[in-house]
Protein backbone atom coordinates (compact mmCIF):
# COMPACT_ATOMS: atom_id res chain seq x y z
CA UNK A 1 0.00 0.00 0.00
CA UNK A 2 1.77 3.58 -1.23
CA UNK A 3 1.84 6.11 1.62
CA UNK A 4 0.74 9.63 0.23
CA UNK A 5 0.91 12.43 2.48
CA UNK A 6 -1.20 15.29 1.81
CA UNK A 7 0.22 18.25 2.88
CA UNK A 8 -2.06 21.27 3.71
CA UNK A 9 -4.82 17.94 4.03
CA UNK A 10 -6.77 20.11 5.94
CA UNK A 11 -8.31 22.16 3.32
CA UNK A 12 -8.73 23.43 -0.30
CA UNK A 13 -8.04 20.56 -2.51
CA UNK A 14 -6.52 18.50 -0.02
CA UNK A 15 -9.65 17.44 1.83
CA UNK A 16 -10.92 16.14 -1.51
CA UNK A 17 -7.41 14.43 -2.10
CA UNK A 18 -7.09 12.91 1.60
CA UNK A 19 -10.96 11.09 1.46
CA UNK A 20 -10.69 9.97 -2.26
CA UNK A 21 -7.31 8.29 -1.91
CA UNK A 22 -8.05 6.75 0.99
CA UNK A 23 -11.40 5.13 -0.67
CA UNK A 24 -9.10 4.21 -3.02
CA UNK A 25 -7.40 2.65 -0.60
CA UNK A 26 -3.48 4.34 -0.21
CA UNK A 27 -2.26 4.89 3.38
CA UNK A 28 -3.16 8.72 3.08
CA UNK A 29 -0.97 11.06 6.22
CA UNK A 30 -2.69 14.64 6.31
CA UNK A 31 0.27 16.98 7.20
CA UNK A 32 -0.21 20.28 8.15
CA UNK A 33 2.02 22.94 10.41
CA UNK A 34 -0.09 22.30 13.38
CA UNK A 35 -0.23 18.45 14.44
CA UNK A 36 -3.15 19.48 16.38
CA UNK A 37 -5.24 20.93 13.76
CA UNK A 38 -4.34 17.93 11.61
CA UNK A 39 -5.53 15.41 13.83
CA UNK A 40 -9.08 17.86 14.50
CA UNK A 41 -9.59 17.62 10.88
CA UNK A 42 -8.30 13.64 10.55
CA UNK A 43 -11.37 12.88 13.20
CA UNK A 44 -13.76 14.51 10.86
CA UNK A 45 -12.13 12.48 7.60
CA UNK A 46 -12.53 9.27 9.61
CA UNK A 47 -15.41 10.06 10.77
CA UNK A 48 -17.25 10.18 6.90
CA UNK A 49 -15.06 7.57 5.54
CA UNK A 50 -16.72 5.43 8.50
CA UNK A 51 -20.22 6.23 7.01
CA UNK A 52 -19.26 5.44 3.78
CA UNK A 53 -18.63 1.70 4.95
CA UNK A 54 -14.97 2.74 3.65
CA UNK A 55 -12.44 0.61 6.05
CA UNK A 56 -9.29 2.68 5.78
CA UNK A 57 -8.21 5.12 8.19
CA UNK A 58 -6.23 8.37 7.60
CA UNK A 59 -3.46 9.10 9.54
CA UNK A 60 -1.85 12.68 10.55
CA UNK A 61 1.76 14.13 11.39
CA UNK A 62 3.54 17.43 11.16
CA UNK A 63 4.48 18.64 7.29
CA UNK A 64 8.03 17.37 8.39
CA UNK A 65 7.02 14.03 9.83
CA UNK A 66 4.55 13.59 6.92
CA UNK A 67 6.97 14.07 4.21
CA UNK A 68 9.83 11.83 5.71
CA UNK A 69 7.39 8.81 6.29
CA UNK A 70 5.67 8.66 3.02
CA UNK A 71 6.72 7.72 -0.84
CA UNK A 72 4.61 10.23 -2.61
CA UNK A 73 3.87 13.81 -1.05
CA UNK A 74 1.52 16.24 -2.37
CA UNK A 75 1.62 20.11 -1.65
CA UNK A 76 -1.62 20.69 -1.40
CA UNK A 77 -0.90 24.06 -0.16
CA UNK A 78 -1.94 27.73 -1.03
CA UNK A 79 0.15 29.71 -3.84
CA UNK A 80 1.94 32.68 -1.06
CA UNK A 81 2.87 29.37 1.02
CA UNK A 82 4.13 26.63 -1.43
CA UNK A 83 7.32 28.08 -2.14
CA UNK A 84 8.20 28.45 1.79
CA UNK A 85 6.95 25.20 2.53
CA UNK A 86 8.81 23.42 -0.15
CA UNK A 87 11.80 24.83 1.27
CA UNK A 88 11.85 24.01 4.50
CA UNK A 89 11.12 20.38 3.56
CA UNK A 90 14.18 20.16 1.27
CA UNK A 91 15.74 17.10 3.31
CA UNK A 92 12.66 15.54 4.08
CA UNK A 93 11.83 15.78 0.20
CA UNK A 94 14.91 14.63 -1.41
CA UNK A 95 14.12 11.65 -3.78
CA UNK A 96 10.74 11.49 -3.22
CA UNK A 97 7.78 12.26 -5.70
CA UNK A 98 6.65 15.76 -5.11
CA UNK A 99 3.02 16.63 -6.73
CA UNK A 100 2.44 20.08 -7.62
CA UNK A 101 -1.25 21.55 -7.56
CA UNK A 102 0.22 24.97 -7.62
CA UNK A 103 -1.54 27.44 -9.47
CA UNK A 104 0.30 30.94 -9.19
CA UNK A 105 -2.41 33.51 -9.88
CA UNK A 106 -3.79 37.22 -8.91
CA UNK A 107 -6.57 38.69 -9.62
CA UNK A 108 -6.79 41.93 -11.78
CA UNK A 109 -9.60 44.11 -11.51
CA UNK A 110 -12.84 41.24 -12.03
CA UNK A 111 -10.85 39.06 -13.68
CA UNK A 112 -7.82 36.74 -12.23
CA UNK A 113 -4.24 36.00 -14.23
CA UNK A 114 -2.03 33.57 -14.03
CA UNK A 115 0.95 34.98 -12.45
CA UNK A 116 3.73 32.90 -12.89
CA UNK A 117 7.19 32.55 -11.12
CA UNK A 118 10.14 33.55 -13.34
CA UNK A 119 10.74 29.53 -13.74
CA UNK A 120 7.86 29.80 -15.68
CA UNK A 121 5.73 27.51 -13.43
CA UNK A 122 4.59 27.28 -9.83
CA UNK A 123 5.82 23.05 -10.32
CA UNK A 124 9.10 24.10 -12.50
CA UNK A 125 9.56 26.60 -9.20
CA UNK A 126 9.20 23.79 -6.93
CA UNK A 127 11.22 21.32 -8.78
CA UNK A 128 14.02 24.29 -9.06
CA UNK A 129 13.70 24.83 -5.64
CA UNK A 130 13.95 20.96 -4.38
CA UNK A 131 16.37 20.06 -6.80
CA UNK A 132 14.32 17.34 -7.68
CA UNK A 133 13.68 15.70 -11.15
CA UNK A 134 10.41 13.83 -9.44
CA UNK A 135 8.05 16.94 -9.11
CA UNK A 136 4.95 16.06 -11.32
CA UNK A 137 2.25 18.41 -11.35
CA UNK A 138 -1.62 17.07 -11.34
CA UNK A 139 -4.90 18.64 -9.96
CA UNK A 140 -4.67 22.13 -10.58
CA UNK A 141 -8.31 22.25 -12.72
CA UNK A 142 -10.17 20.01 -10.08
CA UNK A 143 -12.42 22.46 -7.76
CA UNK A 144 -11.94 21.93 -4.55
CA UNK A 145 -15.32 22.62 -3.16
CA UNK A 146 -17.16 20.00 -5.64
CA UNK A 147 -14.29 17.38 -5.26
CA UNK A 148 -14.79 17.96 -1.16
CA UNK A 149 -18.28 16.65 -1.50
CA UNK A 150 -18.15 12.93 -0.92
CA UNK A 151 -22.20 12.78 -2.74
CA UNK A 152 -20.68 14.90 -5.58
CA UNK A 153 -20.49 13.10 -9.25
CA UNK A 154 -18.09 13.99 -11.86
CA UNK A 155 -16.35 12.88 -15.20
CA UNK A 156 -13.01 15.41 -15.50
CA UNK A 157 -9.65 14.92 -16.80
CA UNK A 158 -6.40 15.98 -14.93
CA UNK A 159 -3.43 16.79 -17.58
CA UNK A 160 -0.28 15.32 -15.70
CA UNK A 161 3.05 16.69 -16.21
CA UNK A 162 6.83 15.46 -15.06
CA UNK A 163 10.26 14.72 -16.32
CA UNK A 164 10.47 11.46 -14.59
CA UNK A 165 8.45 8.91 -16.85
CA UNK A 166 8.76 6.41 -13.74
CA UNK A 167 7.29 9.12 -11.34
CA UNK A 168 4.82 10.65 -13.58
CA UNK A 169 3.34 7.15 -14.37
CA UNK A 170 2.91 6.35 -10.47
CA UNK A 171 1.11 9.92 -10.54
CA UNK A 172 -1.28 8.80 -13.22
CA UNK A 173 -1.90 5.83 -11.23
CA UNK A 174 -2.97 8.03 -8.39
CA UNK A 175 -5.21 10.09 -10.34
CA UNK A 176 -6.75 6.99 -11.97
CA UNK A 177 -7.51 5.16 -8.86
CA UNK A 178 -10.17 8.20 -7.75
CA UNK A 179 -13.84 7.61 -9.48
CA UNK A 180 -14.29 10.13 -11.79
CA UNK A 181 -10.83 11.47 -12.71
CA UNK A 182 -9.56 10.49 -15.99
CA UNK A 183 -5.47 11.26 -15.91
CA UNK A 184 -3.63 12.11 -19.04
CA UNK A 185 0.03 12.43 -19.96
CA UNK A 186 0.56 16.55 -20.73
CA UNK A 187 4.04 15.76 -21.34
CA UNK A 188 7.21 17.24 -19.36
CA UNK A 189 7.56 19.71 -16.12
CA UNK A 190 8.09 22.59 -18.44
CA UNK A 191 4.56 21.84 -19.87
CA UNK A 192 2.71 22.90 -16.59
CA UNK A 193 2.02 26.91 -17.13
CA UNK A 194 -0.06 25.22 -20.13
CA UNK A 195 -2.21 23.40 -16.88
CA UNK A 196 -1.52 26.01 -14.67
CA UNK A 197 -3.31 28.61 -16.21
CA UNK A 198 -6.50 26.98 -17.13
CA UNK A 199 -7.20 27.50 -13.46
CA UNK A 200 -7.81 31.58 -13.71
CA UNK A 201 -9.50 31.05 -16.78
CA UNK A 202 -12.15 28.47 -15.13
CA UNK A 203 -12.52 30.86 -12.23
CA UNK A 204 -13.21 33.74 -14.73
CA UNK A 205 -15.64 31.10 -17.20
CA UNK A 206 -17.68 30.48 -13.34
CA UNK A 207 -17.81 34.34 -12.43
CA UNK A 208 -18.56 35.68 -15.26
CA UNK A 209 -21.36 32.63 -16.88
CA UNK A 210 -22.74 31.89 -13.56
CA UNK A 211 -21.41 28.62 -14.20
CA UNK A 212 -19.70 27.25 -10.88
CA UNK A 213 -17.76 24.53 -10.23
CA UNK A 214 -16.03 24.13 -13.39
CA UNK A 215 -13.20 21.39 -14.67
CA UNK A 216 -12.36 20.29 -18.01
CA UNK A 217 -12.90 17.25 -19.98
CA UNK A 218 -10.94 16.82 -23.09
CA UNK A 219 -13.36 15.50 -25.54
CA UNK B 1 -28.38 38.47 -42.50
CA UNK B 2 -24.41 39.45 -41.36
CA UNK B 3 -21.66 39.28 -43.40
CA UNK B 4 -19.04 37.40 -42.01
CA UNK B 5 -15.53 37.38 -43.95
CA UNK B 6 -13.22 34.61 -43.52
CA UNK B 7 -9.97 35.39 -44.13
CA UNK B 8 -7.82 32.14 -44.52
CA UNK B 9 -10.83 30.59 -45.49
CA UNK B 10 -9.55 28.43 -47.67
CA UNK B 11 -7.59 25.92 -45.58
CA UNK B 12 -7.58 25.08 -41.58
CA UNK B 13 -10.21 26.38 -39.44
CA UNK B 14 -11.48 28.50 -42.18
CA UNK B 15 -13.21 25.69 -44.20
CA UNK B 16 -15.41 24.52 -40.80
CA UNK B 17 -16.22 28.11 -40.04
CA UNK B 18 -16.86 28.55 -43.95
CA UNK B 19 -19.17 25.76 -44.22
CA UNK B 20 -20.77 26.05 -40.73
CA UNK B 21 -21.44 29.83 -40.60
CA UNK B 22 -23.11 28.97 -44.28
CA UNK B 23 -25.49 26.19 -42.68
CA UNK B 24 -26.33 28.91 -39.81
CA UNK B 25 -27.51 31.27 -42.65
CA UNK B 26 -24.90 33.86 -42.01
CA UNK B 27 -23.74 35.52 -45.36
CA UNK B 28 -20.11 34.15 -45.85
CA UNK B 29 -17.18 35.99 -47.90
CA UNK B 30 -14.02 33.68 -48.26
CA UNK B 31 -10.99 35.37 -48.45
CA UNK B 32 -7.83 34.50 -49.70
CA UNK B 33 -4.53 36.47 -50.87
CA UNK B 34 -5.40 35.05 -54.51
CA UNK B 35 -8.76 35.50 -55.61
CA UNK B 36 -8.50 32.58 -57.87
CA UNK B 37 -7.74 30.16 -55.11
CA UNK B 38 -10.78 31.44 -53.30
CA UNK B 39 -12.81 30.80 -56.22
CA UNK B 40 -11.94 27.04 -56.74
CA UNK B 41 -12.17 26.42 -52.98
CA UNK B 42 -15.47 28.25 -52.61
CA UNK B 43 -17.12 25.83 -55.72
CA UNK B 44 -16.26 22.89 -53.53
CA UNK B 45 -17.70 24.29 -50.98
CA UNK B 46 -20.77 25.22 -52.58
CA UNK B 47 -21.46 22.03 -54.12
CA UNK B 48 -21.03 20.43 -50.00
CA UNK B 49 -23.91 22.52 -48.92
CA UNK B 50 -25.71 21.86 -51.86
CA UNK B 51 -25.56 18.03 -50.98
CA UNK B 52 -26.55 19.26 -47.52
CA UNK B 53 -29.79 20.54 -48.97
CA UNK B 54 -28.42 24.28 -47.50
CA UNK B 55 -29.75 27.16 -49.97
CA UNK B 56 -27.16 29.32 -48.74
CA UNK B 57 -24.31 29.90 -50.93
CA UNK B 58 -20.99 31.19 -50.07
CA UNK B 59 -19.27 33.84 -51.67
CA UNK B 60 -15.01 35.15 -52.58
CA UNK B 61 -12.50 37.72 -52.83
CA UNK B 62 -9.46 38.53 -52.45
CA UNK B 63 -8.71 39.33 -48.66
CA UNK B 64 -8.89 43.46 -48.87
CA UNK B 65 -12.00 43.49 -50.45
CA UNK B 66 -13.99 40.62 -48.61
CA UNK B 67 -13.26 42.55 -45.50
CA UNK B 68 -14.23 46.07 -46.83
CA UNK B 69 -18.03 44.36 -47.42
CA UNK B 70 -18.07 42.36 -44.26
CA UNK B 71 -19.27 43.25 -40.67
CA UNK B 72 -17.05 40.48 -39.11
CA UNK B 73 -13.77 39.63 -40.19
CA UNK B 74 -12.44 35.80 -38.87
CA UNK B 75 -8.43 35.90 -38.90
CA UNK B 76 -8.32 32.00 -39.80
CA UNK B 77 -4.61 32.27 -40.89
CA UNK B 78 -1.80 30.47 -39.61
CA UNK B 79 0.13 32.11 -36.93
CA UNK B 80 3.57 33.30 -38.98
CA UNK B 81 1.03 35.00 -41.17
CA UNK B 82 -1.51 36.77 -39.20
CA UNK B 83 0.06 39.67 -38.41
CA UNK B 84 1.13 40.91 -41.55
CA UNK B 85 -2.03 40.20 -42.65
CA UNK B 86 -4.12 41.89 -40.20
CA UNK B 87 -0.99 45.10 -40.66
CA UNK B 88 -1.90 45.25 -44.45
CA UNK B 89 -5.78 45.30 -43.44
CA UNK B 90 -5.40 48.02 -41.39
CA UNK B 91 -7.67 50.51 -43.26
CA UNK B 92 -10.41 47.58 -44.17
CA UNK B 93 -10.63 46.45 -40.72
CA UNK B 94 -11.19 49.99 -39.55
CA UNK B 95 -14.19 49.75 -36.19
CA UNK B 96 -15.21 46.33 -37.55
CA UNK B 97 -15.54 43.27 -35.39
CA UNK B 98 -12.05 41.21 -35.96
CA UNK B 99 -12.20 37.79 -34.79
CA UNK B 100 -8.62 36.23 -34.00
CA UNK B 101 -8.41 32.35 -33.18
CA UNK B 102 -4.52 32.78 -33.86
CA UNK B 103 -2.29 30.60 -31.95
CA UNK B 104 1.33 31.75 -31.60
CA UNK B 105 3.22 28.49 -30.63
CA UNK B 106 6.37 26.27 -31.34
CA UNK B 107 7.90 22.94 -31.22
CA UNK B 108 10.28 22.04 -28.56
CA UNK B 109 11.87 19.27 -29.25
CA UNK B 110 8.52 16.85 -28.75
CA UNK B 111 6.28 19.54 -27.21
CA UNK B 112 4.26 22.30 -27.97
CA UNK B 113 4.76 25.50 -26.29
CA UNK B 114 3.01 28.68 -25.98
CA UNK B 115 4.75 31.02 -27.42
CA UNK B 116 3.51 34.39 -26.91
CA UNK B 117 4.29 38.36 -28.48
CA UNK B 118 5.53 41.35 -25.94
CA UNK B 119 1.78 41.88 -25.79
CA UNK B 120 0.46 39.22 -24.15
CA UNK B 121 -1.24 37.71 -26.81
CA UNK B 122 -1.91 37.25 -30.56
CA UNK B 123 -5.08 38.58 -29.73
CA UNK B 124 -3.50 41.27 -28.14
CA UNK B 125 -0.98 41.59 -30.76
CA UNK B 126 -3.69 42.09 -33.50
CA UNK B 127 -5.62 44.34 -31.49
CA UNK B 128 -2.92 46.78 -31.00
CA UNK B 129 -1.92 46.22 -35.02
CA UNK B 130 -5.65 47.42 -36.23
CA UNK B 131 -5.73 49.98 -33.07
CA UNK B 132 -8.89 48.29 -32.63
CA UNK B 133 -10.84 47.48 -29.61
CA UNK B 134 -13.37 45.77 -31.28
CA UNK B 135 -11.26 42.53 -31.75
CA UNK B 136 -12.35 39.69 -30.27
CA UNK B 137 -10.63 36.31 -29.72
CA UNK B 138 -12.23 32.89 -30.46
CA UNK B 139 -12.07 29.26 -32.07
CA UNK B 140 -8.30 28.53 -31.08
CA UNK B 141 -9.61 25.26 -29.38
CA UNK B 142 -11.44 24.03 -32.56
CA UNK B 143 -9.69 21.18 -34.12
CA UNK B 144 -10.19 22.00 -37.85
CA UNK B 145 -9.83 18.85 -38.82
CA UNK B 146 -12.44 17.26 -37.21
CA UNK B 147 -14.69 21.00 -37.26
CA UNK B 148 -13.96 20.89 -41.39
CA UNK B 149 -16.10 17.15 -42.12
CA UNK B 150 -19.46 17.75 -41.69
CA UNK B 151 -20.23 14.42 -40.79
CA UNK B 152 -18.66 15.27 -37.62
CA UNK B 153 -20.72 15.53 -34.10
CA UNK B 154 -19.45 17.06 -31.37
CA UNK B 155 -20.02 19.05 -28.50
CA UNK B 156 -17.40 21.82 -27.33
CA UNK B 157 -16.95 24.60 -25.41
CA UNK B 158 -15.70 27.82 -27.11
CA UNK B 159 -14.30 30.05 -24.58
CA UNK B 160 -14.66 34.00 -26.01
CA UNK B 161 -12.67 37.14 -24.89
CA UNK B 162 -13.23 40.75 -25.84
CA UNK B 163 -13.21 44.10 -24.79
CA UNK B 164 -15.89 45.59 -26.55
CA UNK B 165 -18.90 43.91 -24.76
CA UNK B 166 -21.23 44.27 -27.91
CA UNK B 167 -18.48 43.08 -30.36
CA UNK B 168 -18.24 39.92 -28.16
CA UNK B 169 -22.38 39.14 -27.72
CA UNK B 170 -22.33 39.62 -31.70
CA UNK B 171 -19.31 36.88 -32.05
CA UNK B 172 -20.89 34.46 -29.10
CA UNK B 173 -23.86 34.53 -30.94
CA UNK B 174 -22.30 33.89 -33.92
CA UNK B 175 -20.41 30.50 -32.16
CA UNK B 176 -23.96 29.34 -30.97
CA UNK B 177 -25.26 29.30 -34.51
CA UNK B 178 -22.98 26.73 -35.21
CA UNK B 179 -24.23 23.47 -33.92
CA UNK B 180 -22.33 21.54 -31.27
CA UNK B 181 -20.55 24.47 -29.95
CA UNK B 182 -21.42 26.46 -27.16
CA UNK B 183 -20.06 30.05 -26.20
CA UNK B 184 -18.75 31.10 -23.15
CA UNK B 185 -17.67 34.37 -22.02
CA UNK B 186 -14.24 34.76 -20.71
CA UNK B 187 -13.49 38.43 -20.09
CA UNK B 188 -11.57 40.71 -21.72
CA UNK B 189 -9.08 39.99 -24.45
CA UNK B 190 -6.09 39.81 -22.25
CA UNK B 191 -7.29 37.12 -21.06
CA UNK B 192 -7.10 35.32 -24.18
CA UNK B 193 -3.43 34.01 -23.36
CA UNK B 194 -5.27 31.62 -20.88
CA UNK B 195 -7.49 30.09 -24.38
CA UNK B 196 -4.47 30.42 -26.58
CA UNK B 197 -2.18 28.66 -24.07
CA UNK B 198 -4.93 25.62 -24.29
CA UNK B 199 -3.82 24.63 -27.66
CA UNK B 200 -0.24 23.27 -27.42
CA UNK B 201 -2.03 21.51 -24.50
CA UNK B 202 -4.46 20.03 -26.87
CA UNK B 203 -2.02 18.84 -28.94
CA UNK B 204 0.38 17.59 -27.06
CA UNK B 205 -2.16 15.38 -25.31
CA UNK B 206 -3.11 13.91 -28.17
CA UNK B 207 0.44 13.34 -29.06
CA UNK B 208 1.00 11.78 -25.68
CA UNK B 209 -2.06 9.98 -25.74
CA UNK B 210 -3.02 8.36 -29.07
CA UNK B 211 -6.13 10.75 -29.04
CA UNK B 212 -6.66 12.72 -31.59
CA UNK B 213 -9.16 16.06 -32.52
CA UNK B 214 -9.12 17.24 -29.05
CA UNK B 215 -11.26 19.77 -28.34
CA UNK B 216 -12.43 21.10 -24.42
CA UNK B 217 -15.91 21.20 -22.41
CA UNK B 218 -16.04 22.78 -19.33
CA UNK B 219 -18.02 20.60 -17.03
Amino acid sequence: MMKVAILGGTGNIGVGLSLRLAVANYSVVVGSRSEDKARKKVEEYNSILNKLGCENRIGFADNSTASKICDITILAIPYKHAFSTAESLREELEGKIVVSPVVPMKKEGNTFVYDPPEEGSAAEKIASILDCSKVVSAFQTVPAKKFSNMNSKFDWDVPVCGDDEKAKKTVMDLVNSIDGLRALNAGPLKSSRLVESITPLLINLAIKNGIYDLSIKFV
